[in-house]
Order: C-alpha cells, then sequence, then structure tokens
C-alpha cells in the first residue's frame, strides 16, 4: 500500500479520507497556519500575487492546448526587461563569460577591454575565481569602481568606497536597512513612512519586521509628486501611536514614474533633519528619466551641496541595482547600497550582520562593477556599448509616451505622463456596479477588474491595491517594457477592455 | 572649510573638537548603538568574526610591506575551497560562459553536452536570458533535475519538484524556515535544537528571529556522535521554559566531521516524531564523507523507508548547497532545500515570502543545474568531469587523514577521525596561566590562542567558542582545504606554535 518509490506519496500528502482511516496518520503537524510565525502572514506582496498565479496557470492551460480567447499571455506586472525581450549588454555578458571560464581569456574573438576588465574582477577574487566567496560587504574592487560612479554622477562630490555596501539586489539592501532600525513596542515602536502608492517589498518588509507602517500620500493631481504638509501630516498622526524613525523616498517613483526636482529633494531632506528620520532613497531607476525638463538628482549630492549642517549630519542609505535602467539584469541579483553619516558601532553592526550570509552572489557583483564602470571613450567596445544602451534608453522614452498617450485616449482612465522609472500607473473607473460585484466576491475593485482583464485578453497587470492607493480611487501597474509593436497591441486591448467592463457594468 | 568634494568629509565624521564647537553639529544620530534592533545586537558569527577581520588587516600590512614573522596569511577559517585554490570544473564553468553569452554556442571549440546543457538552462529563463527573473521558487526545469536528483541519490524514492525550493546557498534556506517556525512569547516561545558545537548560521538567526537556542551536545569522547539520551534530556529541559519545535541535525557535521550511521539518523527520526518537531536536515557536505565504513545517508530517504508512520507524518527540510562537496562554488550562491509533509498552506505562506525576495540568483540556479545532472556516460564531457571529480575528492581524503594524523602527534592537540565535510575540530589543552591571562584581557581561552597563533604564523582559525563546545574545553576549527604541499606546512607551523605556547604558558 506505501510506496516510498511513487510520485504520490510526496505529493500534497494523501486524501483525508484515508487520513482518517488509519490512525498513525492523525498526528498533528508541528508547522501550521495557526502555529507559524505571525508576522510571516502579514506579509503581503502583489507584484507576485494572486493575479500573478492565475497567469502562470493560464499559461500552462495554453500549453496544454486548451482554448482561451487570447494566443498568449503577457506579463506586464513586474520590471523584467530581459523576459520582455530586451537584449542584454553585449559587453556585460562578454565580461561575465571570460569571468567564468578564464579560458575564453585566450580567445582573440573577445575585445581586449572586456579581458582586461574580467582580469581585473578576477584578480579581486579569492584564488581569482568567482566560486570563492567575497568579503561579505562586497569585492574591494568593486566597491572602489562604485564610489568612483557615484562621484562621477554627483559631479565630484566625493564618495568614500567604505560606505560602500554590494547587496543581492536592491531589495536585500532596503531589507537590511530597515532591519537594522526596527526596535522599541508599543508606542515606541520604531515607525517607517513610505509613500502611497508605494513598491510592496517596503510594506512586506515592515509587515515581517513588526515595524509600523507610516503612510504618507503623493499628490496624483501633481504628477504623483511629493508634498513636504502630507509629510508633516503624516510624522504628526504618526507620532501618536509609534516612533517614526525612517523616511523612505523612491525616485524615480515606483509605480508613480514621477521624477522629484532638486528643490523637493531639497525640502526632504531639511524636514528629515528637523524631525531626525533616517533616509532611505531607492534610486533604482536612475537611468530611467524620460521626460522633457526633468532630471535625476541624487539625495546624496542634493545633500552634499546643501552644506555641512546637512552633509556631515543626515543620516542616509541610497539604493541601487543592476537590475532596471538600461541593464535590466534583473536575475543576476547585484546592488550596492551607499550609507551616509551611519554611526561608527552601527555600521560594524552591519558589516557582522551582512556576515552571517557570507556575501552577495559574486556575478552580480561583477555585474555591478560593470555598470559603474562601463567601457571608457577610445576603448574598443565604446562604441556599441552606448549604441546598445541608448537604442534601449531612447526605446524606453518612446513607449513612455505612447504608454500615456494611449491611455489617456480612453474615457474612464487617467494616467499621468510616465516622467521616469519603468510603469504606468493610471487611475481607472470602475462602474458602481462593478464595485459592488467585487465587494460581493470579497475581492477589492482594481482587483477583480485586473483578473477579469487577465481571463479575457491574457494581459497581466497588478492592481493598484497591492501598491496602496486614496480610498475610493482605483488604478493597475503596468510596465512600459514590452516592445514597441507588442507594446501598441497590448495598450488597444486595455483600451477595448476598459470599454467592454465599462459598458458591461454601466 | 566644508568641502563637499573632499573624501574627509564622508570618513566616519569629523573629528569630535570640530563637532562640538560648532552648534549645527550635535544633532544626534537617529540610529546609534542604543537605539538599534536589539536582536541585531545578539548576532554573533565567529566565521568571519574578530579574528578574520583581523587577518585581514595583517594581509594589508604585509602589502604594504611592514615586517611580519610570516609571509602570507592562510585563512584556514572558512570552507572556501577556490580560495585555496581548488580549481573550479570545466564543464560547469563552460555552461556558465554559454549562458552568459549564448553567442559562444556557435563556437566549435565548446563541447556539445555544454551546449545543449545551456540552451536547457536559458529556455527556461524569460527571453531566454539568466538576466530575467524566475519564479521565486526556482527555475522549473531545474527544480525538476534536483528532483531526478534526489531520486537517484536516495536509491528510487520518490521526489515531487513542487517540494523543492532553489534558494541563495543554504543559509538563505535555512534562515527562512526558522524563521516560518518562529512565533509565541516566553515559555511558549519556539525553541529549536541545534547541536553544539553548531556552524554558527544557526545561533546567529536565532538570536536575529529571537527563538530560543536550545543546545545538545555531541559526543566528542565518540567521534561526535549523536546521541538520543542527550537530545532528550535537551527537549525535557527546554519544555521548562519554551516551546521545542525543530531539531535541527548537521550531517556530515560542521564543525565536527562525523558521519551519522543509519540507525542514528533513524532514531533522530523516531525522537523528532515522539516528541512532535520539525526536522531540519543540513546536508550541505553531503558528497564530502572520507573515512572508511562511514556513508551518506539522507534524512528523506530513511524517513521513507521507515515506513508512513514516518514517511507521511514527519515534517521535514532538507538544505543543499553549490558551494561544498567537490564543487566548492561558494560565490555563486546556489541552493536548495526539499520540503516533505509541510502543511499546504504552510507552503503557500512560504511561497509568499520568497516572492517579496522576487527569486535567487539566476546564475546560482544554473550552477546548482549543474551539480545535480552533470556530464553523463556516453557525452563528451563525462571523462573529464570524473576525473576532476574524483581528483578533488581523493584529494580532500588523503587531507582529511593527513590533519588527523598530525595533529595527534602534539601533546596536547587529540583530533577525532574528519569522517566528513571539510574540517578538523581538534580539542586543545591550554596552561591554566594562559587561561588566566585571556580571562584578565576579556578573552575567551581559545580566541586568545587563535589570536596569538595568527600573530606568530599568519594562520587564520576559528577558535571553538564560536561554535560552542563543553565548558573548560577549548579547540579550533581548521579547513582541511589548502593543497597537501600548503596543508603540510599548515599542519606544522600549528604543531610548533602550540608547542611554543604550552611552553610559555607552563
Amino acid at each position: 500500500m506505501f510506496d516510498p518509490y511513487s510520485q504520490c506519496a510526496t505529493r500534497r500528502g494523501l486524501p483525508k479520507e484515508k487520513m482518517s482511516e488509519n490512525g498513525i496518520m492523525s498526528r498533528a503537524k508541528v508547522l501550521t497556519i495557526d502555529t507559524m510565525n505571525p508576522t510571516v502572514k502579514k506579509v503581503e506582496y502583489a507584484v507576485r500575487g494572486p493575479i500573478v498565479q492565475r497567469a502562470v496557470e493560464l499559461e500552462r492551460e495554453l500549453s496544454e492546448g486548451m482554448k482561451k480567447p487570447f494566443a498568449e499571455v503577457i506579463k506586464a506586472n513586474i520590471g523584467d526587461a530581459h523576459a520582455m525581450g530586451q537584449q542584454p549588454i553585449t559587453f556585460f555578458r562578454q565580461v561575465l563569460a571570460l569571468c567564468s571560464y578564464p579560458e575564453l581569456l585566450s580567445d582573440s574573438t573577445f575585445p581586449e577591454d572586456a579581458k582586461s576588465r574580467a582580469c581585473r574582477i578576477l584578480q579581486s577574487c579569492g584564488g581569482n575565481s568567482m566560486g570563492a566567496y567575497s568579503a561579505s560587504q562586497g569585492i574591494d574592487s568593486v566597491r572602489q569602481d562604485v564610489a568612483r560612479y557615484i562621484e562621477r554622477r554627483d559631479g565630484g562630490v566625493a564618495c568614500d568606497p567604505d560606505n560602500i555596501y554590494l547587496t543581492t539586489g536592491a531589495s536585500d539592501g532596503i531589507v537590511t536597512m530597515l532591519k537594522l532600525l526596527v526596535c522599541g513596542e508599543g508606542t515606541t515602536r520604531t515607525g517607517v513612512m513610505i509613500p502611497i502608492p508605494q513598491y510592496p517589498l517596503y510594506s512586506a518588509a515592515l509587515a515581517e519586521l513588526g515595524a509600523v507602517q507610516i503612510d504618507y500620500f503623493l499628490n496624483e493631481e501633481k504628477c504623483w509628486s511629493l508634498d513636504i504638509t502630507e509629510l508633516q501630516r503624516a510624522v504628526n498622526e504618526a507620532r501618536q501611536y509609534c516612533n517614526p524613525r525612517a523616511l523612505c523616498i523612491i525616485n524615480p517613483g515606483n509605480p508613480t514614474g514621477q521624477v522629484q526636482s532638486r528643490q523637493c529633494i531639497e525640502d526632504v531632506i531639511r524636514f528629515a533633519a528637523k524631525e531626525r528620520l533616517f533616509l532611505m532613497a531607492d534610486e533604482v531607476y536612475q537611468d530611467n528619466v524620460y521626460a522633457e525638463g526633468c532630471q535625476f538628482h541624487s539625495f546624496k549630492k542634493v545633500l552634499f551641496e546643501m552644506g555641512p549642517e546637512y552633509a556631515e549630519t543626515v543620516e542616509l542609505a541610497s539604493f541601487h541595482s543592476t537590475s532596471k535602467c538600461y541593464m535590466g539584469e534583473c536575475g543576476f541579483r547585484g546592488g550596492y547600497m551607499e550609507i551616509i553619516n551611519m554611526d561608527d558601532e552601527v555600521k560594524d553592526q552591519l558589516t557582522k550582520l551582512l556576515s552571517v550570509r557570507l556575501c552577495p552572489p559574486v556575478p552580480g557583483q561583477a555585474l555591478m562593477d560593470l555598470v559603474v564602470n562601463p567601457p571608457q571613450p577610445g576603448e574598443p567596445s565604446y562604441g556599441s556599448f552606448i549604441k546598445e544602451r541608448t537604442a534601449t534608453l531612447s526605446a524606453l522614452a518612446e513607449k513612455a509616451k505612447l504608454t500615456e498617450q494611449v491611455l489617456n485616449t480612453v474615457q474612464g482612465i487617467s494616467c499621468n505622463p510616465v516622467q521616469g522609472a519603468m510603469y504606468s500607473f493610471p487611475r481607472i473607473t470602475i462602474p458602481e456596479k462593478a464595485v459592488k460585484e467585487a465587494t460581493e466576491k470579497g475581492q477589492q475593485p482594481d482587483m477583480f477588474y485586473c483578473m477579469k482583464m487577465l481571463e479575457e485578453t491574457g494581459i497581466c497587470l497588478v492592481p493598484g491595491s497591492g501598491f496602496g492607493q486614496k480610498d475610493g480611487t482605483y488604478h493597475f501597474r503596468m510596465t512600459i517594457l514590452p516592445p514597441t509593436d507588442k507594446l501598441k497591441i497590448l495598450l488597444n486591448k486595455v483600451k477595448e477592455f476598459h470599454q467592454r467592463f465599462t459598458q458591461q457594468y454601466s
């Protein structure tokens, strides 16, 4: 009867009937939904939530030949450039191949600058191998290259490699910093201010850490801009029930795509100094700025240009990643954080904490090195690198504009300009009748909307409720990453769906 | 005066005097050692602790030309095979190069089996690129390959790919599982049983999670074997102050190198069933078994061969990694865990939790795939793969024996056989006078001993106190990874140092 060599034995246990018949089966599980970590249960992450699980199911059903009203599922839910057909930067991948298999260093088809870059990386690795652990803070030479990149980016503002920590994607750095900040109980519990709408890594991490999430609302009417009076309202209210200690900023915005002005950043820094908040600047979209008149300003640069009163006191962590911008190398999980004005003892604690996980993935560190130290003028790969980078960024700029334009032609959809990042976050009007039907189903109205769109069109978007939004407003997040041709088709399908949906529920 | 473009501005703040002179400088830090997360402060991780920091300093001093009584620092503190000169498996690195830069697929110098393996991996990646995010649980085809590997390893016991989760090294999986298990407060707080000596990831993770660490002692007199009566003692005592919910086993042992018998594993499983404990089996050294008469038995296989009473009820997570065994690819941070009999709702929570970090590094997943699906007989790379693997494992077996033999020639050092894994963990006699001097310095006696050895010989070991040991006993952990020639020199230096140290303090 029992066959350990059968697949069935391990699949989700035996059927219930069998379990109750058999006395020995009745031993209760150690770990159940009622006895597991309660903070984990509170975690939500919409970008890979139920709608994406359904999208994966639909893909499987399609591949099994099941009939659907669409030929393919388009996952516009996540900023995953390569999955959408974007090609990697040739130079980056050449260097990674050389680092993976150094015998290729004698292959004459590889350009010399790729070889010299690979040699420099390998020389910084234990035993000249990416298979060795690196220092927990990251490879020294990579951290030096990051520091020089930041100095160039910030017009010469100094950067100390000691302040650079390489990470497993930006998420890892953000969670680590939040972890350091959490303490206290009840009304002294650490509160962390996050924008609404936000990237749900923040809410998920705060839930897991048991910290208090303090919402501040971005102003949709003013192109999702950040308003200091709203920050003030939020922190004042929060002081009654927790201890606000950190302020998270996402610039360029995710999911909202706004790019902050220099003035706004100054104001935020002044606010953080006045209210004694640790600043966390999520700047992973720093190369993704499309709108005319918009420019990326790093918090670090603005902070240092405000003079010593701020530059020497305000605590700041800034995060970057290999996953976004023009390279879109999400799978390598590369990233770094720069930490300014952190207390020395805390820094030691941070280094200790990171050492438990040994080190960030070395191929991701190598890739981060290439991002901050790409081919320079005069090097053989410079021309092709610039060509590839420009092509990707121009296409993104074009798609940002296209998305805004097409969506704004639809009655009941209103889309702010996509100034930067990789997403549109349009507001949608959902008819009363649909809201009612969703509520009866126990679903958020925009989840109901997005689920219906997925079933009818194969397009996978993320409902605004997964990012947070003002009560009574509805949105979805859609990436602008599909190739232009496909994006046009997708936008038209969204348009048709919205019209159909509106008609159906009016 | 203030120059944002000077390096000094960012370095560890300004000197204290300047700070007190200047009113604006006096703003206190938000994040200090007193206001940071108290659980993080409790974390300790000896493998990269103060002794390793000093080793890094010494390396820097040597490179700056400072005179030392040694020419190089030998880091025998960590299982980092490539850093010790072990060469990667050629086939693995060829496939990784092909996956990194698929243009190489048309290069005739790469063997066909490497190409077909690379194609299979790339076809499972979004956009055929390692730069795309994978599913949070890991790439489907890799999980299928892992499942087939486990079935082969376990003589046909079934494995469902649905139970496989790819991880960022084994550490990531272990921390994630512990995280799920933690709940309750005071005397109902989750307790987790760990071996003493242990690999300090466990104590570090439990400290950070605020779980209760329950020590059970391995029996040094019986070659570090695990004794069920000791497990029983530990759990009985622990029930008075916490809620024991999990039992961690490291087999082959780290730092202790013992390999558990099949009988012992059966007994442990019975104990876990009786005491209602979730089993966590750290099996990352499963290929590292050297001693005659010893054999690796997976907990999964033994569990399933014990019949349905156990196979269908005992909850088990088993962990593996790309970092150890014959491949030693630590830097890629690849790993997997297999989860047996986990409650379905908890499994959903696990998948959700993993999704917040998006996915494990894809190059590490690719490498894990190669480890579980290496060249097969008849394929072009089979011969060289077997040759390389055998050479590494034979050398390790030889070095395990050599280490034990040489250390046991030293009066005051007594070393159990290194049956498996990558470390010796000898017991050392430290003279009273040295214990006194260490205590006066506020140092553990074996830390004092290891620090002195480092300063005098350049050899970096980890004191036994970092892993836990019976009161009044002292040990160190030393890897057996250096090349044989170097290992001989190292062992002789250890011998000489121990004799000198003993004489000095007698």
